[in-house]
This record gives C-alpha cells, structure tokens and sequence, in this order.
C-alpha cells in the first residue's frame, strides 16, 4: 500500500472522529450553554491534542497533523466561549 | 530524535486525550444513566477509531495503536451500556 492510500485511510479516520465531535460543539455554540462542560477536562483535551500535534510532525503524519487541527480549533472554541460565558453571569 | 523518544511524545499525548475521556465514562457508568449521549455520535466515532487503529498499523505507530485500543474499547462499553439501558426501560 503507498503512503497516498495510507494517508487517506487516516484522513478518513480523522473525518469520522471529528464529525463525531461536531455535534456536541454545534449544541454548545446554538444554545450559548457550556452548563455541564467541564473546562478543566477540555484543558486536558487540548494539551493532549498539542502534544498529538508535535508527534503527528515528528512522525511526518498528514492524518495526525490534520485531525488534530481540526479538533484543536474546536475546543479552543469551546474553552474560550466556557470562559467567556462564566464571566459574563 | 530516536523512534523511542519520539514514541514517548506520542504516548504522553494518548494519556492526556484519554485522561479526557474517562470522567464522561465514569458518569455514565455510576449513575447508570445515559440518557443525553448520542449513540450515533458513539458509533461514528467507534468506526473512526477503528480506522485510526488500522493506520496506526500501517503507519506502525504504536501511540496510535494504543491510543484507539484504549479509547475504542471504553467507547464499545458506553454503546453497550446505552443499548441494554434503553431497552430494560
């Protein structure tokens, strides 16, 4: 198998996971409501998604660098709107 | 950067992603309530994991592997549970 078909696998897998996540993000941003969100859990996700991102250059990984791109967008949406929501009420 | 240290990196963002993860799944679990969690949303997200572990084969990234092993079978419990749950009610 190339490495092309190899990184389309990952890409694939990475497209599952993330629309996976879309949802739960979508619910937070319509309803402005971040109530039952723990921002410290989200914290833990977006280090761990960094810290995904350094290895996914190491490796030389597309599929790893991207989908944690992706994924590290989102929840650096959801901690700032959490954040932001809390100050506000 | 040797492959191992570069492993390492790969598996300290696994235990953080994870770490994540697991307060949602312990919620579930103890309150043996899962009424809010999305079971498309799960099995979405399970296919995605399982790709995942088969580009960490193809890839032979062990941080991968064992990142989606991890992640993929607590995810098969909360589909589980939400299934038998919903049908003893």
């Amino acid at each position: 198998m190339s490495d092309l078909h190899i990184e389309i696998i990952g890409l694939i897998a990475a497209t599952f996971t993330t629309i996976a996540f879309v949802p739960q993000f979508l619910k937070i941003w319509k309803k402005r409501d971040a109530s039952g969100v723990s921002v410290s859990m989200y914290v833990i996700m977006f280090i761990g998604i960094c810290i995904w991102f350094c290895y996914g250059v190491l490796i030389e990984s597309i599929a790893v660098i991207t989908a944690n791109v992706v994924s590290g967008i989102l929840q650096m949406f959801i901690i700032v709107f959490t954040l932001i929501h809390r100050n506000n009420n």
